[in-house]
């Protein structure tokens, strides 16, 4: 294994050294295009074809049926069950907690003016196949989606040849209140809640993780005025460590970020080059271990391990990046939690792992990656609701202030504006 | 004059008489790109060349100078100036108010979950050029996000033949905290701050309303990771009124929406058939007067006069559509207030013209327009700002949640996820 430690990189170097894995899209976009236009002629028929062509299965029938979900919750182990009750109640207990109470404020004595919120109707939920069931991303997507007060949640995900899902993701999405479950996945899947077909509904916003395929899809659906949760990008952790960090632990975490693929992306900031050295020993220690050890050695050969005088240089270094993950395990935590400005989800401390959040402490963890956290917040209640704006003017009101909407109307040149309220103040 | 009256439309037939004007985006795509390219290979060249065969001008330096915003503030008058104090006056407390407090919640014994909020560093802003200056769209969007605390806000407008722009847009935005003002318009604007250049430093996320050249460069901004406030297309108003309403109140307003393009939707639906007939009367009458009659013509032959017998069929239906500005004009107004769910901006009451919100109750004008208030919120404090989760887990705490985590991470597969959990438990 290859461990560069950087020292005090100048800030000229600092994007070169924390570049992301570039993803190219272009390639793949014709094939999405020809994948939604299908869809958008055919229907339900495409569905069909490429569950064929990409799932290698032969469903002629997409939604789970109650009769499923019931087998799938007697396959689901106890133990299971019990921990998915845990990380539901706190994810709920959190998520809950985001709801919002909006004033009426009177901006001008008979003019007032508010906020109030409303469910984004209809969602869908997309969940990723694979070797394994993601079942933790049904909690996150389906439990604020429920208390925002969606009213028709939809969940896709890819079946396997058989035609079935995993029984933990039916159990998951039945326990969060999943409205329908549509065994479809990829690019297909995306186009169906997109466009509409015979029996899958279109939705005004598409949520939740997927490969490149299903990346360029979300993007291509925006076109077709469906919002999606943001868009995506390969998962990264950022740990700052002073001499008060715990190696084994730092590497613990640094592993649990190098696991998800060859592409992540790990980074370790420190002020001490004692917990660099060390926890470059314990990486190599635990690495050994995990089942994962190939893919988790592709994505450490390419970390980072940064060293700096200043804990300033540090800080702004990690600004500079923005990490989806950030841990911070250092003395003096409050320097990092009151002076990061872009990361998605901030852990603090030696017992709080990025899993905690990951999977039960009642955090979100759908994340900007790739420095979306500059623009972009993590999935929280909002990603749910839109706020509408009202206004209710007196007759006093229009008085108040409606000479200078006449006068700016009339600068912009808008007479008809003008005279929507010329017309009242004449009454008045 | 054509204004056909339907009756009691049923259902089926909503999306076809409420359908929204196409907009063929895909033949100015291959343009977009060009510019794109040319702006990342050619910098600030590239913006010189494209703002010679765009907007006629032959600059070569694009910021607004010192002396530039003085001499502007010279040339407005006095009544600008104080419309535009009252306007700012009632916009700032508006936005001010939607500051929230978060609070921590302790999700399970010693288990700390929060939120907190940063503002969006770097933004932009673009106010498109045209007859008329729209500087009421320079304080919607610069107050905003200097209450939220943007570091940088750039705005981007296009110079005339000259290479000057409006000095009302230049008051404005010295008045409201502008840091950089560029005279560059249309695509090759995007560009620049989605790309940088040798002058203009790229930005996180874009705002501001353009023509299609302008929504598609937007759109190919979030390719290269760059926020926008929300996707465009036409302006739109619907009225609802009973006969509480005042056919010349409601005719204005309709009106004032018909003004802004030959494209704009301007749509009324009413449970009474003389206030219908009547409004019709007015628009014929209050039309002629308008300078910009020829475009306010064509919105109105486009527009749509919709009666229902019931009120419950009305809500339905404007629910469906999802207007961009939605005016209440009836009895009883809790019935929509409450019942409403996807519209951009509410107007309640005779003495609450649509006028008033865009320019200066203090609500903001940046509104969902095509449906999209289905999913998106308008541009809000929120807008400029986005969320961090926090967590801190003292030692009881993993001990209450580790398990859970690390049976979630063992059935997900990820091994390692699990161990950074067991490898803190062991010492606890």
């Amino acid at each position: 294994m290859m461990s560069v430690i950087v020292e005090n990189p100048s800030l000229n170097v600092w994007n070169d050294i924390l570049e992301r894995p570039t993803q190219k899209i272009e390639n793949i976009e014709h094939t999405v295009l020809d994948i939604f236009a299908d869809v958008k002629r055919n229907g339900d028929n495409a569905i069909v074809k490429y569950s064929k062509i990409f799932d290698n299965c032969t469903l002629n029938e997409f939604e789970a049926t109650e009769d499923e979900i019931l087998v799938a919750s007697n396959n689901v182990s106890d133990d299971i069950k019990s921990a998915i009750a845990i990380a539901k109640q706190n994810i709920y207990k959190f998520h809950e907690s985001q709801k919002r109470i909006y004033n009426k404020v009177e901006t001008t004595k008979g003019v007032q003016c508010w906020q109030e919120e409303r469910p984004i109707e209809d969602i869908a939920i997309y969940i990723p196949g694979g070797s394994a069931p993601l079942f933790s991303t049904v909690l996150m997507l389906a439990i604020p989606a429920k208390i925002a007060g969606c009213k028709s949640v939809t969940l896709l995900t890819p079946p396997d040849s058989e035609g079935k899902i995993a029984p933990e993701i039916l159990f998951a999405a039945n326990e969060c209140g999943v409205n329908k479950i549509f065994k479809i996945g990829g690019i297909q899947a995306i186009a169906a809640v997109t466009l509409g077909t015979e029996t899958v509904s279109k939705v005004s916003k598409i949520f939740g993780p997927g490969n490149q395929y299903v990346t360029v899809a979300k993007q291509l659906a925006t076109k077709y005025g469906v919002a999606i949760d943001m868009p995506a990008g390969p998962s990264e952790l950022l740990v700052v460590a002073d001499d008060s960090a715990i190696p084994a632990y730092v590497a613990s975490d640094l592993l649990s970020q190098a696991e998800h693929g060859p592409d992540s992306q790990v980074v370790l900031v420190s002020t001490s080059m004692s917990i660099v050295k060390e926890t470059i020993k314990e990486i190599q220690k635990q690495i050994e271990k995990l089942p994962r050890k190939t893919i988790a050695q592709k994505a450490i050969d390419n970390s980072k391990f940064i060293y700096f005088d200043s804990p300033n240089d540090a800080l702004d270094l990690i600004n500079s990046y923005g990490p989806e993950h950030f841990i911070i395990n250092v003395k003096d935590e409050s320097f990092y939690v009151n002076g990061v400005i872009n990361a998605g989800s901030v852990f603090i401390g030696n017992y709080t792992p990025e899993s905690a959040g990951d999977y039960a402490s009642g955090t979100n963890h759908t994340l900007p990656t790739n420095g979306y956290s500059k623009a972009y917040s993590g999935v929280n209640l909002d990603s749910f609701l839109k706020q509408i704006t009202f206004q209710k003017i007196t007759r006093e009101g229009l008085v108040n202030i409606g000479s200078a909407i006449e006068v700016m109307a009339d600068a912009e040149g808008l007479q008809a504006h003008k005279n929507a309220v010329s017309i009242r103040l004449k009454d008045l």
